[in-house]
C-alpha cells in the first residue's frame, strides 16, 4: 500500500472537502465592523436568497454556530409560544427537532415514518385537517441520518392549502435539490455554510418570510439565537450583532463565487447525482447495497448495510479506507449495522471511484471480501 | 500617501490581525468525527484549563459560536431556574449580561458604576451579604466597552468569602491577564478562539468547575447552548455534539502552540502592555488621551477621546487611517464621542507607533491637527 501524500477526502456529510481556492480565502484577516466585510456578508445573503429565487417574498439572516444553531434559532424565532408544530419524523434530524421544539416548550405533534420510508404528503395534510391548532409543519428535506429525500414540492402544497406555516431543515440538500419559494412555499429553510455550498463550517442561516419574520418580535428564547433581533440589527448597521467568523464567512463568499461558476444549482446537483451513481454502481459490485430505495435516494449520502461477516468491524474498516485516503462516515441507524458515505463536496466520480476501490482493498485486507470482489459471505439483507 | 500593499492590520478587540502560520492551519479540511481531530479538540481544551491552573478541579466545554453564545451558554446552564445574580455593571457588556438574564428569566440584580470606573470589591460584599438570595456573581473582567480592568482578585476573595457562585466574562483578558483559579475561585469562565488567544474567531470556551457543571443538568433553556449536554457528550464520544467549525479549532491549536512558543500569559501580558504604552504615549504626544486613567486600563483596548474639532468626524478619520493600513473601532459609550484602539493580536509596539503616525497623518489632512502634532484645538477633555 502506498503512503498517502495528499489530506484524506472527506466522504462525510459536512465538514466536506472544499477547494483550495475556498480554503485560501481565509488567509487574510477581516474587520467585523469593516464596510469591506459588510459588503461580502450583504452579497452573501442575497446570493442565499436567490438560490431559492426569494429575492421578492424572503430575506437571509446568517447566524453564527453550527447548523443546529439556525434549526434552534428559526423554530425558537418563529414558533411563537402557544404555537403547535407537527413533526414528520423519520429520521436523527427529525428526532432533534422534536427535542429542540419539546426544550423550547413549544408543542409538538410527531407523525411518525419508517426511517426508510418518505413522508407521505396526503398523511401530513390530513393531520393538518384533523388538527386546526397545528399552526407550522417543520420539514426536514433530506433526512442525512438515512440519506433519504422526502418529498417537498408535494408537501409544501399541501402545508399551502391547508394554510399553515412551514419550516424546512434543508441543511445537506440546499444548493443542491431544487428548492423554489415561488412554487414550494415555506416561512422559513435553514442550512449552513460546510454543506453543499461546499464552504467550511461555522455559520448557518435562515431564510425567512420578510412578513413572517417581521412579526416574530419577542417570540425567542434567546438572545444570541434570536433571529429577529439579528435581522433589524443588520438591516440597522449591516453589521453582524455578535462577532462573525470572519474567515468562515469569506470562504463561504469564495465557495459561492465557484458554485456560479459551475453553474449553480442545476449543475451541482448533477455532479453530486453522478458522484452517488458512481458510488452505488461501484458498491453494488462489491456486493454492498444502500439502505434507502433507489427512488427515495437523495444524492447526498448513502446508507450501506454493513457486511455480514464475522471479520467485520466498523472501526477497522473506517481505518483501513482512512489509510487508503478516504474518511467514511458511521451509521446512524441504532437497530441495523450500516456504514455512510458522502456524495458532496469538491468530489468528482472519479474520487468515488476510489473510494470503492479503497472499500475493496479494506474489506479484502480484513478478510471480509474475497480480492477481486463480493464473496458469498457478503449479505445484501 | 503610499498605496498600501498588504493587508490593514486591525486595531480592533477582535476578530485580530493573526499569524499566517495561524491562517495558514486553515488550509486543510478535517473530518469531525475522525480520531486526528478530535485529538486536536482535546489538546485545545487540555490547553485552555491549564492557562488558569484548572487541571484538578475544572473542565473546559468549548462552544460553537460566538463569544456571546458562550456567555448566554453559561448563564443558562449554570445558573438554575430560580436563582438570582448580581451583575456589577460599569459598561456593555456587563449590560449584555443583565440582557441575556432578563431574557432567561433568571433573576437579575445590578451594581451600577460609572463607566471610567472599576468595580469596588467591597460593594460587591456588602450587596451579597445585604441579599442571601444572590446565588451567583457575574463579572465582566475587562470591559472591552472602555477598556476598563475590573480587579478579579479581590471580587473573587470576596464572593468566595461569601460563598457564592462567580462567572466570569474573561472574553477579552483570557490568556493575557493573569487568571488563577487556585487563588481567585470561579464556577465559570468564558472567553473565545479570536481574542487574546490569537485565534480566528468561531469559537467560544466555558472553562467550568467540574462539580458545578455535574451538577447542572437539565438547567438549560436551550439545546445548542446546554453545556452539560455538551460535555457529557464529548466525554462520552471525544466528539464535538455538532458540526464544530473545524477550521477555526485548528486555527486556535495552531495560536495556541504559538502562544506557548511566545512564553504563555506572562509574556503575551507583557507585550500587550508594550503596545498599550507605545500606543497611548504616541497619542498623548498628539494630545489624544485616554477616557480610562492609566491605573484602571487593561492593555486591551484603549479609548480615546475624539478631538473636539468642527473639522472631525469619525467616519472620515476612519476612511483616512484605513487607507493608511490600519482599522480602527468605534467607541461604544453614548454620552462623549470617542473611538477605540486595540492594542491586542499578532502586533509589536512598532506598529503601535505606526498606527499614531497614521492618525496624527489623518488629523492633519482633515485640518483637525497642524502636521507637526498637537494644535490648541485638541481639547482633552
Ligand atoms: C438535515 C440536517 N439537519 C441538521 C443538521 C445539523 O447540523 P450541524 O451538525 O451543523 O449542527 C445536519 C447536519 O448534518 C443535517 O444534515
Ligand atoms: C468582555 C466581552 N464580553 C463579550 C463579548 C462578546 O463576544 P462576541 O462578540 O464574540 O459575541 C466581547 C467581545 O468583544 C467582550 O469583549
Amino acid at each position: 500500500m502506498h503512503a498517502i501524500d495528499r489530506d484524506p477526502l472527506l466522504l462525510t456529510p459536512g465538514p466536506l472537502t472544499t477547494s483550495l481556492r475556498t480554503k485560501q480565502a481565509m488567509l487574510h484577516d477581516w474587520g467585523s465592523w469593516d464596510a469591506a466585510f459588510n459588503h461580502i456578508t450583504a452579497e452573501v445573503c442575497r446570493q442565499l436568497v436567490d438560490i431559492v429565487h426569494g429575492a421578492e417574498t424572503h430575506v437571509c439572516v446568517p447566524l453564527q454556530g453550527s447548523g443546529t444553531f439556525s434549526v434552534e434559532a428559526a423554530l425558537g424565532t418563529l414558533v411563537p409560544r402557544g404555537a403547535k408544530v407537527l413533526v414528520p419524523n423519520n429520521g436523527a434530524y427529525c428526532a432533534r427537532i422534536l427535542k429542540i421544539l419539546k426544550i423550547l416548550g413549544r408543542e409538538a405533534v410527531e407523525l411518525p415514518t419508517a426511517e426508510n420510508c418518505p413522508f407521505d404528503p396526503l398523511a401530513i395534510e390530513s393531520a393538518l385537517m384533523a388538527d386546526p391548532d397545528i399552526s407550522h409543519v417543520a420539514l426536514v428535506h433530506c433526512e442525512t441520518g438515512t440519506g433519504i429525500l422526502n418529498p417537498l414540492p408535494e408537501i409544501a402544497a399541501a402545508v399551502a392549502r391547508q394554510q399553515r406555516g412551514l419550516i424546512i431543515d434543508a441543511m445537506s440538500s440546499f444548493a443542491a435539490i431544487e428548492i423554489d419559494v415561488r412554487t414550494m412555499p415555506f416561512d422559513a429553510l435553514i442550512a449552513a455554510s460546510g454543506k453543499c455550498l461546499e464552504g467550511v463550517p461555522g455559520i448557518g442561516f435562515v431564510i425567512a418570510a420578510r412578513d413572517k419574520l417581521a412579526a416574530s418580535a419577542g417570540n425567542s428564547h434567546s438572545l444570541a439565537m434570536d433571529l429577529h433581533d439579528q435581522w433589524i440589527y443588520m438591516q440597522k448597521t449591516t453589521q453582524w450583532r455578535f462577532t462573525p467568523p470572519t474567515h468562515v464567512v469569506v470562504a463561504l463568499h469564495e465557495a459561492l463565487a465557484q458554485y456560479q461558476e459551475e453553474g449553480g444549482q442545476a449543475v451541482r446537483g448533477a455532479r453530486y447525482r453522478a458522484n452517488c451513481a458512481a458510488l452505488t454502481q461501484g458498491m453494488a459490485r462489491l456486493g454492498l447495497l444502500p439502505y434507502v430505495a433507489a427512488q427515495f435516494q437523495a444524492p447526498i449520502i448513502v446508507t450501506f448495510h454493513a457486511p455480514q461477516h464475522a471479520a467485520y468491524d466498523f472501526q477497522t474498516f473506517y481505518q483501513g479506507v482512512r489509510e487508503r485516503g478516504f474518511i467514511l462516515y458511521p451509521g446512524k441507524l441504532t437497530r441495523i449495522e450500516t456504514f455512510r458515505v458522502g456524495c458532496i463536496g469538491a468530489l468528482t466520480p472519479q474520487d468515488l471511484v476510489h473510494v470503492v476501490d479503497a472499500i475493496a482493498a479494506t474489506l479484502a485486507a480484513m478478510g471480509v471480501m474475497g480480492a477481486r470482489g463480493a464473496t458469498d459471505a457478503m449479505a445484501v439483507v
